[in-house]
């Protein structure tokens, strides 16, 4: 994650959410009173986000001292702290939403990331995420992922190629369209082929990918389908694998298993902030 | 909703998707190829951002033409059309995932408050958001909101004033928390009282609240409060109301219901982008 | 007022102004030298953007002591100080412009604010603002206007309803108009009805506006149509309004009096920029 | 002018009113209503701005057709029409308000300098504007001026080298302040030197300056001391003087005089905007 | 290349070049005159960035017509035609000189990239860039070197990674290092490991390097290094190899060969940009 | 040179080559570890853009520390240290390439300017640049030309008028060329005419120029024209003089020679980053 990046996002969620101004607290609290504060979760789950607390209050004033309990990746109990915090009460107060929505979205990825991996139960096959993000929340939403032991696929269009039906019909098939991608591309760059049937496996190893995807397939057909790739191809497997059935993936033999479940639609862990200290006339 | 702001956050997002530019696309076809695609609902529910859809190809070229049959706030059936979209192929296939996550994350919410909706099954009291959205996509999800049959509460920090236990606490109680910024603030700004207890109800009537809230009581409890309140004061019931409990609240007198699980976690409806026409080499 | 938002316009005035460097400064003074500098008002008034001084310098350097004799809603009289600043000469100089143009038009609102206030002697009516404020200016002149004594009106478009004539007339009627609205917004945003008649102003009350303007009406006209109004139903005056006319609505009433003027061609206060001591070769 | 600067600032005052949308606007009228309005001046004056009307509809819509009456520059009498146009009566109605702001603002600085010039009754002196701009508008300010029959003087700190006595106490007298800023300054950029008495006027002819000021001097020692400058050095008056005073400059001898008053608390013209037609339900 | 982002960045190149105004062009030629122009070449070479011509006129009016004689890619000889544009006078002086400064690096690099590949003269081994590029113009220069050839490396810090001796030395060795960022980093992400002696290319053929680079290695050496790598890693010269240097590496057996001359000090192609016709009083 | 504009586009380059993050050394590296590192000259030359090296840091952190060795406009000798840092090494590493990147450009443009200097030996001449840039690296061009010890010409079309036969022909001649622009034009910007006889050149002067250009003349008819022209006009001979001709332009009396080759297609000076200690695991 680019710290830098990071600032700029949450500058733009402060000015959604504050605008020209958070008139309840700047009616109320004056600009000196201090206070404190806890962010508390209320659910299990693993935490992510959590070096966005500093980040979020220095766009304010860099008087806020925040103690991490938690860090990323740590699993976290209901009722168990993630952070005490000190400082001016306004910017506890005004930034506190934009913290936790954001805490929360990033911790429930890394935990539905986390259960996939201990539900697939099988640490010679690594899972990994789509582009189905949030628009403007992938930086920290891929981040999340590898929170919860999970892997990022490619992270945008401009990264790596991914040839699908479109493509390949285009182009007239796999090593066509292969060849066609490799005759341009930069040698940084994979090719993965999303690949329908047996024949297809076959023409994408001949044709060189890098990764070869299997869509939609059982685990035993996939069994079967790893056996026709060399072992310095990656293979991928993908297509509504969710947490029910990741398990039966287990000593399938593919290498990666994509799912858009862990970041789309992933329920949020429930986290509050509890700013009872040092509030009173 | 703003169109001229809808349009600098969709290029934000197709920033963050395309970037330097989509390998895969601009590898395979030329800028020429025209063709065609259809957006499929893949599950039931209520549909929103439908506009986006042409909005987003706006801002790579005028040249693609876009028929909706379904418009926001309508219900899809699992393998209904939702649109169908003819242009040029490598601007179909750029925007496509950046329109997909956004009208599923935006049909979800709608979905899910029209569910909220049918739920409570009482007409004389409306459902409403709250502040808990995914940072950066508020806007659209509290149009999302509104297309589901459900109304938006304050947008944020500087249109509204929420007096919560850390400001009354800080202020001396309710009547003069609520003096102290009814003496300063404008008369188009609403004012809302969080209230706990029976005692807390009467005060922020005393003081002049333009809307109490009763936090996390039960519909018994609220049937009984709202005989405490005068018809101009608005009540609204809240504290994690879901679509599983909401029914029980039919009937309990309040005006309005708010719940945070209407954006916060709402299931995505799934949508897929077909394109099968006009691909060939 | 926001001082984030705050922190990203000044950073634009200093482009605009700054560009790619202040000639004259760069090749006169080097980086190092340090002098002093004195904010002393020219002309008596109200003060208002003392804290912008230092937010101001910070874009530059964290290097500027600022002492601030006068507070924002100070009055200060022709000759007092309101700031010593000491620091580094360039960012002084190259602050001076910005610093003096932007606390020159506050405190020109600040003094109109005050004036009516003052000419109006009737503290059971409060002066309001309007949205003709300076484009890219309004979270700072209607922050002035409050330090002048007055309130402010809804901040812009997205933050309160007012419904007009031609929304009226297209609504057919002002109850049609009123309950179309009210069908679809949120419940803490306020519904103000411009009537130009009696009849209208019935309407309105009828119709459940939360807020009633008399629009172009006389003093004693506005004694009458008050008592037609309920009294959890806010009154507000507007139309023509200004310093001159202000005094003769004195006991009419109304509960609130907008007036563009306060904003609209206000009198810049005079203030200027000592820089004396420590600039010797 | 420069449109592209123009479009982009005209998009950050929608942003500013318009925000997350135009509640009474978005909630009353369809998108596909459209109608008509035309602008009207309701003083006399001077126009300016009058481009900007359809460079601002044209950030939502190609689709309103602009007609104008008035052209930059030209003289309006109270009651005239200025502009006609029709179109969405939503983007109508959304952006009257911006338009207003910037044409009444523009209008009213293209006015005082129109009046200053015809005041001052000299054709052999030109009356130029300062830096003294409300923050953010200078582009348009600058321009208005020009609409008025005034000049423009350096456009900011990056184009023109004005030494004040800052910078000539600091350099050790004229000649060195203008030698050391001549020594590293571009041949297309002017240096102004700011005189205070006859020996300073006369240090400044033998530094060879571009351009002398004469600060804060009567009429009669200006005609004595433009005697000292030779022909192809520009002089110029300034310091304190207003549409009051400046017609007892006529004949002075001077060729330049600037007065911060045309922008600075310039009386913003009245025209409003009248959309009568095509508003019915 | 992405179109929405070249958009975007030409438009801050016209930002910086033309201000608040074109005074020149602006003084001289009203808004209606229309004329036309041509690009030339005024040296051989290979053109790139003619699609930027329509692209930068038109964010200022879609009123110009282009026509391009010469394609990207394509080699021009001293004399020969480029483009012909026919639109408004102002729009044409106005982008004049961003269109040639832009063209002219892009098509220098083309050049460069060319003559590179001609030098070789060898197509079993490709000629790839560096991130030695102009800051803020890396994606116009990546992609004017596919217009000559040659290819791109890893675009920039996040889509490759390249383990050199800082990395390696903290790890502990080649193979640990490859081990722990392959324990982290996604499948779809290459790594590229520097070496600079035949233990170390054998240390990350054994850790599995994706690709491996030889630096500064002579054409005998690599001849022998390409010997110890099997086929699927890929392999890579690198170090001052320069136009003078390059075809010694003729036949050596590498896959890629790096050079930041191609971008890095690449002499811009001449083109100039005569306005004849059209242009009377 | 301005700070502020300086961070901000320094920050756009850390986002062009970060992204979402610099892969290599975040997964190597953690955020604690501390090294040093120094800037070397791998050539002789002119060095600038040092005070950049910081500015660059103090983006991600105020935790760097920077001593240089070298300032700008100094003089360097292949192997010279330049700077010494010390700081986190995730920062060091991930802004190597920029910092590198940006000083070579400028430092480059020094070394080209001082050059140029040296050669034509004339003191009485100096050299001038031109708009002959790098798209968006103006500010910083401009900047490196000054410290090689050449000047600045206009900056942009904004801050300075330049007549050409376009012009000129549209116009209807020199005279009322200068006249029309005169007629409009603010007295703090120079009025540039390019010449291309001696006819011109007599014409120029009778129109009032501020500057004439001799445009592609040979030193001998230079010597002649320039008796044409009175002392306080200055001249300019340009037009493909290069270092290779430039001496031949000695003592031929004119006042300024501009040559885009300075800036345009300068070997960039050969700058090294090494960070050898404190790198072990």
């Amino acid at each position: 994650m680019n710290t830098l990046l990071a600032k700029e996002m949450i500058l733009s969620y402060l000015k959604e959410d504050v605008g020209t101004g958070d008139l309840s607290t700047d009616l109320v609290f004056g600009r000196e009173l201090r206070g404190t504060g806890v962010f508390l979760a209320k659910d299990d789950g693993i935490i992510s986000g959590t070096e966005l607390i500093a980040l979020t209050y220095s766009l304010y004033t860099n008087d806020v001292k925040v103690t991490l309990y938690k860090h990323d990746g740590d699993r976290v109990q209901k009722g168990e702290d993630i952070a005490k915090v000190e400082g001016p009460v306004y910017v506890l107060l005004t930034c506190e939403r934009i913290i936790l929505n954001l805490m929360q979205l990033m911790s429930g990825i890394a935990t539905a990331a986390r259960r996939m991996v201990d539900a697939l139960d099988d640490p010679s096959i690594r899972i990994v995420d789509t582009r189905k993000t949030h628009p403007g929340l992938r930086m920290f939403e891929k981040y999340a992922v590898t929170c919860g032991g999970a892997f990022n696929h490619r992270f945008a269009l401009y990264d790596g190629v991914m040839l699908k039906d479109n493509h390949i019909a285009f182009a007239g098939g796999i090593e066509k369209a292969v060849a066609l991608v490799r005759g341009k591309l930069g040698h940084m760059v994979k090719i993965e082929v999303e690949t329908e049937t047996e024949e297809q496996v076959k023409q994408a190893v001949k044709a060189g990918a890098d990764v070869i995807m299997f869509d939609n397939r059982t685990p035993d057909e996939i069994k079967h389908l790893v056996t026709l790739v060399p072992e310095h191809i990656i293979t991928e497997a993908s297509g509504g694998i969710t947490l029910q059935s990741i398990n039966t993936f287990k000593g399938c033999g593919v290498d990666y298993i994509s799912s858009g479940s862990i970041t789309n639609g992933a329920k949020p862990l429930d986290i509050s902030f509890n700013s009872t200290e040092g509030i009173k006339p």
